[in-house]
């Protein structure tokens, strides 16, 4: 297939995208720490021939923004999870093909531990590892780690670049072919081949060297979800894939060529970066259907969950205001800014009331809802694949295992029909599905110029 | 079998024990890396029946200790290794009674990270999770992680107390029966029985609660390795099973008798905590057999491994002395002070050169060195077991997997013969397995003693 295919993430929310998937009934009581249950899932994906999984993450059991309380926090399935790395690494153990991407934010954390955890779980899984690049954004989180408040956004992508380059630079500590392993000499390994990065900036300053061997994929493949300003720009420099939400074409085709624009300035080409926006897919057999489906599922949020979310979304407690009212005006926070913009400008578009607004995201939380038949959906897929939109999209599964089922069922088969998606798997690591090229070591690059000068 | 039984961990380093086990020709070339030998490892382990495999850890390729360097790292298999969590997480998914003890560092690390990557692996491993708590004594760890040096001993080891007191009530942050998921009503939780820790002490500010629900086994279990006099304290008070190193009968029931008197005062009972020493056996089918292995192995030692190994553990560059001279006289350090007691008194005891006292600890580090028969080395155990000096051990296989499997097929058998190790598990979880009781969340506990006043 000489095509350009698709790439497929299914994205892995305890009981699913949907605030209130818990409550139907073919969800599983015991979604949020049964193992078992993600191993189906990550089973049932991979024999779809996802390019990967993808779990996100919090340091938080509440964001802690807006009017988030312990009493609303109660009414949702969110407040409790399995930590990526673990969860990734169980399942790393009982699939063969399928990429493991985990969130992780750089907040509240130290390259050396990253580095090393990505690497062990990128040789646990011969070469399937990414890690979706996250700054931690929610108040909650900054109170778990000894701060009383988040650091300015700024700080934190200041935070976010250095760290990256630590990261990476650990994972160019040993060559790939550092060792030699000879039983009769006793040498292990070519210390020629063993690089000391002593990197000293300013927020970090680590020696190293990492002591994982270069993973499989030289590197693990480097996800990004910002898409702020700051957020464009390292993802332009250092990300392989975006993670990132847009309610319309238009929005979509903006981004994508903005962020696709910014590459060359990093001597990168276009392709060295796939943008995945989110889709919120609700399939039925008919439109109607569907659209039934999409209800039942809404009515089944309650109102104070639905205004907490969206006052924790927004960045401002809604919790006092009209629900069939106007969203009051709003001073732009620090926190959350690219997130903020996107609600204010979809309310004032459509003039909606908080209600309507909440009952907007609740279910995709800013991503792309799209309810119709298995044609209709892959008819909208293919449109934002072939217009300059998205090299492939993070499916947000509305309740798990079941919504994620039916989209392999009945919106895969579909999207092969029209050439768009792989049958079966042409490489072995996440790189490969994704298309991306093994970046080579540092040092070795290093020399090879050397000799050329 | 109401008889006492032993506890045994198998204990896993990439290679074996051994400092030169990787050169043996049996021992596979990708042992560092492979998670199909680790898988292997844990799930013959199993079939014993073992209690735990015990995974060791350090933040740093290299001690950084004495005459460390490259070069010498080199000459080694020990530069590399998979990381804990992400490890026994893969092994959690293939096993399915065998517990799983990981080293895990509280000097460069935050309680609630921890906490939750352990409460996850208990999640996933249904409560067979296990913490090894250390305190990092390698200088090489500090460079790692923004420090130009190791923070004091004292100073570790109070770091040490708050981050367990931390890390135990964020494991309580949800009572065992918080999630009623009602979905007809909407209710997920009862928010009376979640609980915000809201910590504030010297080295942390932690204000939960815990994203990750309580661990099955309430608490996983609490290991520690340190023999000071504070890591004595601090087992005392907190820990489950002790991992610890002696050369003999005598030095082994004093530190036995010396830890198990010290539970009194805080109100524990002597079986609530396992001493666990480590035993290093060299096992063939005759006494001549098993030494001439054991030979075989010491003989793979290179001189300048043996002396920056004994330059490690003892805290001095010992490079520029005669090997087989004596010891000199060293002023103690402040790191790693039991171990570097050990050592110097077991030169002076035996009169030992540099170099039979590395060949000495090489094989070990050490730890107690039993080389013969089955029937030989069962005898040993048993005196160790039935004169108050050990409740069972952990068996560092000097290479693997190998060492391990004749373990396995020879002494095994020759224990249960005795009736000192179980033919089945009786347990699920790994408290079971060593007969601790489950501990109960500290708030329920609060409330019973609330309701009896």
């Amino acid at each position: 297939m000489s095509q350009r295919q698709l790439s497929l993430n299914a994205f892995i929310l305890p009981t699913g995208h949907h605030i209130a998937a818990w409550r139907r009934t073919d969800v599983p009581e015991h979604a949020n720490h049964d193992i078992k249950k993600y191993i189906r899932i990550a089973q049932s994906a991979e024999a779809a021939k996802f390019d990967a999984v993808f779990v996100s993450d919090s340091v938080a059991a509440a964001s802690g923004n807006g009017g988030s309380s312990l009493e609303e926090l109660s009414l949702t399935a969110r407040g409790t999870r399995l930590e990526p790395f673990t969860l990734l690494a169980a399942l790393a153990a009982v699939t063969e093909r399928i990429g493991l991407i985990g969130t992780v934010s750089t907040s509240y954390n130290e390259p050396y531990h990253l580095a090393r955890k990505f690497a062990s779980l990128d040789w646990i899984s011969r070469g399937r590892a990414g890690w979706n690049l996250v700054t931690s954004s929610a108040p909650a989180e900054a109170l778990n780690f000894n701060q009383d408040q988040l650091p300015p956004h700024e700080e934190r992508y200041q935070r976010a670049e250095e760290f990256v380059d630590v990261v990476q630079g650990l994972w160019d500590s040993w060559e790939d072919d550092a060792f030699v392993r000879d039983k009769a000499s006793g040498q292990f390994f070519d210390p020629g081949k063993l690089h000391v990065l002593n990197h000293k900036g300013r927020h970090f300053q680590v020696r190293g060297p990492l002591n994982v061997a270069r993973p499989p994929q030289g590197y693990p493949v480097l996800v990004q979800a910002g898409s702020s300003e700051p957020g464009r720009e390292i993802a332009a420099r250092t990300a392989e894939a975006i993670f990132t939400a847009h309610q319309t074409l238009e929005s979509a085709q903006a981004f994508y060529a903005d962020v696709k624009g910014r590459l060359a300035r990093y001597g990168r080409r276009p392709e060295e970066l796939k943008i995945l926006p989110g889709i919120f897919p609700v399939v039925g057999s008919t439109e109607e259907e569907a659209q039934a489906r999409y209800r039942g599922l809404q009515e089944l949020i309650d109102p104070r969950v639905g205004v907490n979310l969206l006052s924790g979304l927004i960045g401002a407690d809604l919790s006092g205001y009209d629900l069939d009212g106007p969203l009051p005006e709003l001073a732009a926070t620090n926190q959350n800014k690219s997130r903020q913009a996107l609600l204010l400008d979809l309310a004032r578009r459509e003039q909606l009331s908080i209600r309507e607004l909440y009952l907007r995201i609740a279910g995709a939380r800013g991503h792309w809802t799209v309810v119709g038949t298995p044609a209709q959906i892959a008819d909208r897929i293919q449109q934002w694949f072939e217009h300059g939109a998205a090299d492939g999209f993070n499916v947000l599964a509305p309740w798990l295992p079941g919504g994620l089922d039916e989209f392999i069922a009945q919106v895969v088969p579909e999207l092969r029909r029209r050439g768009l998606f792989r049958e079966e798997y042409s490489g072995a690591t996440l790189r490969e599905h994704f298309g991306l090229a093994r970046p080579e070591n540092r040092y070795v690059l290093q020399r090879q110029q050397d000799v050329a000068v």
